[in-house]
This record gives structure tokens, C-alpha cells and sequence, in this order.
């Protein structure tokens, strides 16, 4: 399925007014559906849609071995997904996107918003893997390059799997969160190993964001933009490295500086 | 509460590292209670709580007319937002974010993906508003101007409501959407207006942001970024004027151009 479709616009420049051609970027609903029930509806760009389906529910916590998919339809002129797990329905259905409200006693861990994310994503301790600020710019660079959808658009965000030498896996999509759900569900789907990798963003660090990051176990996360404050307070707890604002030779560590080597 | 934080920081600058502070975007999650049923978890920029509260409920379409709002309760520090409406709770727990799955016959809207959309946001008919191509520069260029958390911090988007000689309310937030269902809420809460106004984006224009723009009524939405093809085949069918990539005197008319003058 096409990426972009050609409009014809009205273009204004130097008090000129023309008609012309503009490459817009394309957006297709696509909804969920978990063993027959409705979960979700993404709006998202049409492509890599299992990766998709499979990553979001990985990044939800329902999936978190591959045994636990049995079967995934796709019907992509309607844009419906189904997928069938041995996950019983009791729990997705009651903990999905659930607020996790914690005390003032200070009992678990204070920075999760959702049930499903504080129960089961646990802090990365492999302190192993070392990257260089060499290594981060290449990288960011290298994402750049790819990125061939937002440079025809200006409407995609870029996200890429990588080892510290380059790319391994990379897509594009209209949402930072799809861009991200899509390397989760290639990698679960191919079996890549993620403890040894990094992830390279174009778009900003949320919250919402790092918490995919840290269910996937990646101990480094880089992006040539901001982060937040709340996804800097979760990357401290779960021991995940966040490189921010990475343009030409700068960038900014905020956490766990100890992976970065000059 | 602030909207940002300080953080310390390795700053690493042409082969220098060096310890330095940022200053990063707030964050927060707010859950929102309808009728005491647990509706939704927002993360966001924590200002105008309730103009957000109940801005979203006014996108999704619960509440529509000034007396469907009962009461609202913030707790502000567990982010809780508890609103009391006298809607009924069927049709909001039923419908909210439901697909809408059209047929192949062709009837009803096509390109909405939700059920209350499709059933409640009507075309705009008047087509008395017009707009120049200076006031757009000069609604963009005040937006900029106005910008200032996303200066300090790279993390935030702004949304404004504009006559055609400038803004009249402004929100920024670290979620497009959120600072749109703010000027939303603000608005509601207010009684003003907005079958005559602009709304001014630094955000990209998704289907997601048309579709409130659509149910808030307004006829021209402008922004610096691009838009997506959904949004534009909706900006189409609901009679709105799209207008993108406004930088400097230069921009592009997608949609309705009969609105703009030279």
C-alpha cells in the first residue's frame, strides 16, 4: 500500500499565488482485535501493520513470549487486525491502559502511570553494553539518511533498532509510538535479541515512549530531540540510558552517562 | 506547578564533555473519571487541567451543551480528575473510541473511523469567514512568538484560537492533542464562539487533530507543519480549510481555498 498520495494545493510564495503538486503522507485506521474482542483503534501509516499489532500488544504486556500468539488475520482494505493468544481474556481486558494509582506510602514504584507497566517491566541490569559519542552521531546520522518518508512529507517519525555499528532495523510512520511499536513487533517476531541494542529516534523521549523502551529491555535510547521529565525520572529507575538533542557533533546525556565513552 | 524541571546533565560539545543543566518539559499522567467509571489516562503538560478534562470529553463527544456538565473535582496532587455529567453512561462507556466500520455500500461518512464521530460532527455550511494570506503569516509568527515552553525546552506544542487579527486564547502542552482539547475546554467553559475563528497549529495536522477542529466547529486551521491525507479527505467532506507548512510568506492552501484572499 502507498506511503503518500499526490493533492493538488494552492501554493503561496512572494505574494504568488500558484497552483502545484504537494506529496502528502498517508493515515489509515487500523483497529485490534484480541481474541474477538475490540482493544484498540491506531491510526498509523500503512505498512508493517502485523509488526504493529504485535508490538502494541508486547508494549501493553499482553504479549510477552512467542508462544503466547497463536494466529494474526489482517484484512488490510478494512484495516482490521485480529489476533489470537493463549493470554486469558480476564486480565487484558481489566488491567488494559488501567491507571496505576500509587499511595503516598511510597510502596512500589512511583513513576508508572498503568497497572500492566508496573507490575511487569523491571529495571535493565546488564551494565555491559558501552557506546561512544562517535558511535551516538553516526547513528543519528545514519537515521537521518534513512528517514526517506518524512523528507518527501515532513509527517513521519523515524525509529531504528541498532548495534553500536549501525542499523539493523528500521521504520517509519506517522506516530513516534507506531514507529517504535513496529521494532518491537519485528523483533519479537524474528527473535532479535534487544538487552545488546540501541534505539534510535527521530521524535521526542515521553513517557510513554521510554516505558516501550524499557519493556523491550534496550538499555540505550537516543533522539536528536527532547525528552521529558517524567521519562528521565523512569530511564533513572529502570537503569536505561537517554541521549537527547543529538545534532551534528553535540548532544546531551541525561541518565546513566556511565554506557557513554568519548 | 511548573511546567518544567532542571536536570544535571553531560554535555558533550565538539569533543568536550562537561557537566551542565537542562532545563526538560514536565509531565504528568491525569485519569479522568466520568460519573465515578475510570474513562482514560492522559499524560501531559500539567496546566489547565480542567480546561483539558473537559476538552476530551467534548472531542470524543460526551459532553455537547453546557448543561451536560454536572460538576468536576481535580486532585491535583495524585492527578485525578473526577467530572460528574448527566449524560447517560451507556452510550459513553459503549461508543468511546469504538470503530466505526463502514460498508462496502458506501453509506454513511467514509473516512471517519470512530462511531460518535461519524454520528455526531456535522459539516461546516457558513462560508462567510475569510482570511488573508498576511493575517495567516501573522497569526503563525504570533504563535511562534507566544511559544515560549517549547523555546525553553524543544518539548511542547502550541494551539491557539485566533480572530483573523490575532490570538485570543493559547495553550501549549507536550501532546498536540491535549493543546488542542484545552482551547477546546476553555472555550466550552467559556461560551465562546467558534464558527468564526482560526485555530493555529505548531503540531502536525493528523486526522485525530481535523476531527476535533471539525467537532469544535471551526472553519480554518493553520499550521507550520504538514497534514496528513486522512485529515485532508475529512477537511474535505466537513468543509474546512486547511492550510500547512507556513513559514516565513510562504505556505500551502490543501483544502477550501475559497476562505483565503491575497
Amino acid at each position: 500500500m502507498d506511503l503518500t498520495r499526490q493533492v493538488n494545493i494552492h501554493k503561496y510564495n512572494e505574494n504568488q499565488l500558484s497552483i502545484s503538486v504537494d506529496v502528502v503522507v498517508r493515515e489509515v485506521p487500523i483497529t485490534l482485535f484480541v481474541n474477538d474482542d475490540e482493544l484498540v483503534t491506531l491510526v498509523c501509516s500503512p505498512h508493517g501493520l502485523k509488526e504493529l499489532a504485535i508490538g502494541f500488544l508486547c508494549s501493553e504486556g499482553v504479549l510477552s513470549k512467542p508462544k503466547d500468539l497463536k494466529n494474526i488475520t489482517i484484512n488490510h482494505n478494512e484495516g482490521l487486525i485480529w489476533v489470537e493468544t493463549s493470554v486469558p481474556e480476564t486480565p487484558i481486558k481489566n488491567n488494559f491502559m488501567k491507571r496505576y494509582i500509587t499511595t503516598c506510602c511510597g510502596r512500589g514504584r512511583v513513576s508508572f502511570y498503568f497497572i500492566n507497566d508496573a507490575t511487569s517491566i523491571k529495571p535493565i541490569t546488564d551494565g555491559n553494553l558501552k557506546i561512544s559519542t562517535a558511535e551516538i552521531t553516526g547513528l543519528s546520522a545514519a537515521l537521518e539518511e534513512k528517514s526517506g518518508l518524512f523528507r518527501l512529507t515532513g509527517g513521519a517519525h523515524g525509529a531504528a533498532l541498532c548495534r553500536r555499528d549501525g542499523i539493523i532495523s528500521f521504520y517509519e510512520d506517522i506516530g513516534r509510538h507506531n514507529a517504535v511499536d513496529k521494532l518491537f513487533g519485528h523483533s519479537f517476531l524474528e527473535s532479535i535479541a534487544l538487552e545488546d541494542k540501541a534505539i534510535v529516534l527521530s521524535g521526542r523521549i515521553s513517557s510513554e515512549i521510554l516505558i516501550k523502551v524499557g519493556r523491550m529491555g534496550i538499555p540505550i535510547v537516543i533522539s536528536r530531540a527532547a525528552p521529558s521529565d517524567l521519562a528521565l525520572q523512569l530511564a533513572d529507575e529502570l537503569g536505561i540510558t537517554v541521549i537527547g538533542f543529538v545534532r551534528g557533533n553535540r548532544l546531551n546525556i541525561y541518565t546513566h552517562p556511565e554506557r557513554v565513552t568519548l
